[in-house]
């Protein structure tokens, strides 16, 4: 019997749900960003996300106590703004052992609060629990819902052959703060959906080097992507920009003759913010294929998982 | 500064639930068995809850996998129940050390699934974390979605004084098997709210000695129950029948001169299971009193709660 480690956590995920029910509301189940689902309303779809933060996995012990909020509500609107969608309830789960003191666990709350009013989110629940006796884990689990009209709803599937690969911000060398100060990009998707509709969309929450083969996966393509365009946060080289993970910045898809369009009017709508094509999509599925022009990098990292420590 | 241990876990939530924000679509927020929403369907609510099993507090380890995802679900499916509706999709974030038995994860998500089919449930996503290294934390948080009818809603709000209160099943000695193996009152709960609206409802998770005072509270009142009345599960004294906490039993409240056609339909409704009358609601919000007329019990105790261990 192989533990989680040896499994590694696609494998355990691929497991898990292969035998999970799913009824005809379900219009995109575990694999996207959030679950899509129909809604009463015909025009629009509701949208599920859930994600945790741990200490010591996702922030470290003595993180200023707002900004564990603010990342643990943060990382689900990210998911939120991957479909093209709008974020709107979110319940959390709070683990903390009997010592902690409250007025950290307070700051955790104060930060949720400040991404919630950030992001016109109510918190409406939650759950508490201590760890089994003598166990030291803290962690904040949230769970958010949203919605989408259906003509704006973007997956991950829908990656053709031919269409460009692009990226938002810059990657890399997020533990230097950005993992914990990110704003999710919510504002440009929805934007991008309203007026350059991209042909398959996620966030980049594991870098780029594990995230981009998930798209093109999921999409039943492969891709080319060239290294020496990736856009960089100053200090970072290659590796740190593919393997980092956390960018929380937004991946996509377009049709190549469409890409020209987009970056001009890109520019003058978001000025502050890269928009940078970094490669492209193939009809090869097997061809996965981070090119080093750059020179720099003798060996792709693989991106960051869980299950591997 | 306290600790969450000196806060206590109904001090700790009510602090961190008071800056929360909440917009104009929150029908009922924290404090209820679930959140109420208003949904694009003007007859229903959205029903939205959040609930977690952590090993060594919710099961102890070595719990047969299968039981261990069955309760995950089924305390969420407890708490639409309460509010008379439906559930509907579960989101599921499973954290486990990664030297756990992928064996033995692959069984919490069979009971899970089985929950699931159950229950009419959909599982549409969810996330996977390990904990800190060392740590041994393992935990199944659940996200459950449900609806229900606008006028069969029932809070935790509406008990009037003079109303009864009752409760379905027995109650105590969770612990040799009930607390993973429940089935959540769903049938009886939509029953319920079909043929004899209650004026009040909440599953009993903590206890009667800890919830009825809530329910009380939600509807600013008080109560006097007879604890020679209470429903015991055989073997069990009065104070496990209080305290034991974990019974996924209704608890609700209903008019005096409506409870006895109550009870006979019930009985031809659901022959197999008790419902009881075990105390009254008072105008008196002070007045919470488990009188001991079974002359077992010295000291009402308190229920189950987090971080007093």
């Amino acid at each position: 019997m192989p533990t989680l480690r040896e499994l590694g956590e696609d494998a355990l995920v691929a497991r898990l749900i292969a035998h999970l029910p799913s009824g005809p509301e379900v219009i995109a189940g575990p694999g996207d960003d959030c679950a899509v689902l129909a809604s009463p309303d015909p025009a629009r779809w509701s949208l599920l996300k859930t994600d945790c933060v741990v200490e010591g996995v996702h922030f470290f012990p003595g993180t200023e106590g707002e900004r564990v909020g603010w990342k643990a509500l943060c990382r689900c609107v990210s998911d939120i703004a991957a479909m093209g969608g709008v974020p709107e309830s979110a319940l959390v789960t709070l683990v903390a052992p009997p010592d902690r003191e409250a007025g950290e666990i307070e700051a955790w709350f104060r930060g949720l609060a400040r991404a919630a009013r950030e992001h016109g989110i109510s918190i409406v629940g939650g759950e508490t629990s201590a760890p089994a006796r003598g166990q030291e884990t803290a962690l904040l689990s949230v769970s958010l819902t949203g919605w989408v009209e259906r003509d704006r709803c973007v997956l991950r599937s829908g990656a053709r052959p031919g269409d460009g690969v692009l990226v938002t911000g810059v990657l890399g060398g997020t533990l230097a703060g950005h993992h914990l100060d990110f704003r999710p990009r919510l504002e440009e998707a929805r934007w991008l959906v309203e007026h350059h509709l991209p042909s398959a969309m996620m966030d980049l929450s594991d870098g780029l080097a594990r995230d981009l083969p998930r798209l093109a996966a999921s999409s039943r393509a492969g891709f080319v992507a060239d290294t020496a365009l990736l856009p960089r946060r100053p200090g970072c080289d290659v590796a740190a920009a593919l393997g980092d993970g956390e960018d929380y910045e937004l991946l996509f898809c377009l049709a190549e003759e469409r890409i020209a369009p987009l970056i001009e009017s890109w520019r003058e709508r978001f000025p502050g913010t890269p928009l940078i094509q970094v490669g492209r999509i193939v009809a090869d599925e097997g061809r996965r294929l981070f090119e080093d022009r750059s020179g720099e990098c003798a060996r792709i990292p693989e991106g960051w998982g869980h299950f591997s420590g």
